[in-house]
């Protein structure tokens, strides 16, 4: 039995992925940075427990960054990195989830690129992954999808959600929308519009793989309902397609809560 | 400064997923239940290095799995895993990449519910998410990209790849093709048929995340003789989409090779 070595030496910076909450979805390769770390420059994602691991003596910066709500810019965080990097700083830039899924992780890799400043970027466990796991619902499923999709429901301050519904709108693709709260009607609406069946299987899960995550269990059409009634907030991760309906079987972590709405009957009922 | 703590107990069989490869790329959970477990169901893309972190102690069993070679059919498979549980085992079912992204994780949790034997899933860092980092290719990039896409390139023996190519030809939407080397010339004739562009970026990435990676650069309809050339073998990923131009800033792990063809000129060349 031996243990894995990680040779951190000669980086200046780390972009890593924190993954989607609970601290045992961190890497080897990303606790191993965390103790190593000079200064951790950290998103709103990241949660306590993991900030627990940085070792004392490190130096935190809270970047911010929820989706309406940027605390500190995106160039002030670059420039910030180049800046720690320049002082001998070894810098852990900690996100939530992938650095390179929606993370924004290559927008900092590219500034510090042209600054000449050395990085790796290390991967995390993207909100998909882990509120699939979790909520057991598998992304792909031999038999019942062709592959799997992410996107990404927010939409920049003022801007229309622009999304290709027709290219979506495929019933043998699994549908991962990050950051879809907002716009989860629209989303609704568009897919139906697109051919997506009324009734495809959809889920909400809130807070995935975290002690508190809440997972709903409804159709397309439905979503924005059930999404509504159950006061699901940020972060959630919406999934659409017909592996949903795995989850009756395989959730293990939290039970599912099925959503029924007024006029809706229980299986149980629709049996009588 | 504290260690994350697992509640592991309970449980009979974890299916952990172990990453593309570098060792360091498994999950704190996932090295927890290697630790305590009492035998280890491992595939054929789990790394030495990664088995080398089981203890001594530890039965390991290998359930093979390579996409035209299958040692251990998924059946028997199922059946080990319930027979094990049922002895009073603690197994781990070590599987490459992430359980429930073209890994069959939730065929086997399937048949674990339906036997009444608990379990969790683990996520493991999929091979997308892996090969993009180390590669330097983001698999979404504001400006480039609203989404990204994972589709498998391999089917059943003697069934023909039968995919939505024309949802699939979305240049704004990353594709990445997990399994994709035999079907490359159909995959890059289909998507330029369905309207994609024939200078598309593409790449192919082989033993990503390892010491031995190797990344190719080159274009969409380029991609079947270059991987022919450079001969790449599995396990390798083919990604599509307008991020891979980004590789050539932000790679850091091992250069890519650009592809040139006869007739290309190199962009130098191309500026005398």
């Amino acid at each position: 039995m031996t243990e894995v070595k990680t040779n951190l030496n000669d980086v200046s910076v780390f972009i890593v992925g924190a993954g989607p909450g609970d601290p045992g979805l961190l890497t080897l390769k990303a606790a191993a940075c965390l103790k190593k770390a000079d200064v951790v420059v950290y998103d709103r994602l990241v949660s306590d427990e993991i900030l627990d691991m940085v070792p004392d003596t490190c130096e935190k910066i809270f970047a911010g960054k929820a989706a309406r709500d940027h605390f500190m810019p995106q160039d002030e965080i670059n420039q910030t990195l180049v800046d720690l990097a320049r002082l001998d700083k070894t810098v852990v830039r900690l996100k939530g989830g992938d650095p390179f899924i929606f993370g924004r992780g290559s927008e900092e890799a590219m500034f510090l690129a042209e600054h000449d400043v050395n990085f790796e970027i290390v991967p995390g466990i993207t909100a998909s992954a882990g509120c699939g796991a979790y909520a057991g619902i598998p992304l792909t499923h031999r038999g019942y999808v062709t592959g799997v999709r992410f996107v990404t429901g927010h939409c920049r301050e003022g801007q229309h959600l622009d999304l290709n519904w027709q290219s979506m709108a495929d019933p043998n693709t699994t549908l991962v929308i990050y950051m879809g709260l907002i716009n989860v009607q629209k989303i609704s609406d568009e897919l139906i519009k697109a051919g997506l069946p009324a009734d495809m299987p959809a889920a909400g899960i809130e807070r995935g793989t975290t002690e508190d995550q809440r997972t709903i269990l409804t159709t397309l059409e439905k979503l924005p309902e059930c999404i509504e009634r159950a006061q699901l907030k940020a972060p959630s991760l919406l999934i659409i397609g017909k592996v949903v309906d795995l989850s009756n079987t395989i959730a293990w972590h939290t039970p599912a809560h099925e959503c029924l709405l007024e006029g809706d009957q229980t299986s149980d009922a629709a049996d009588d």
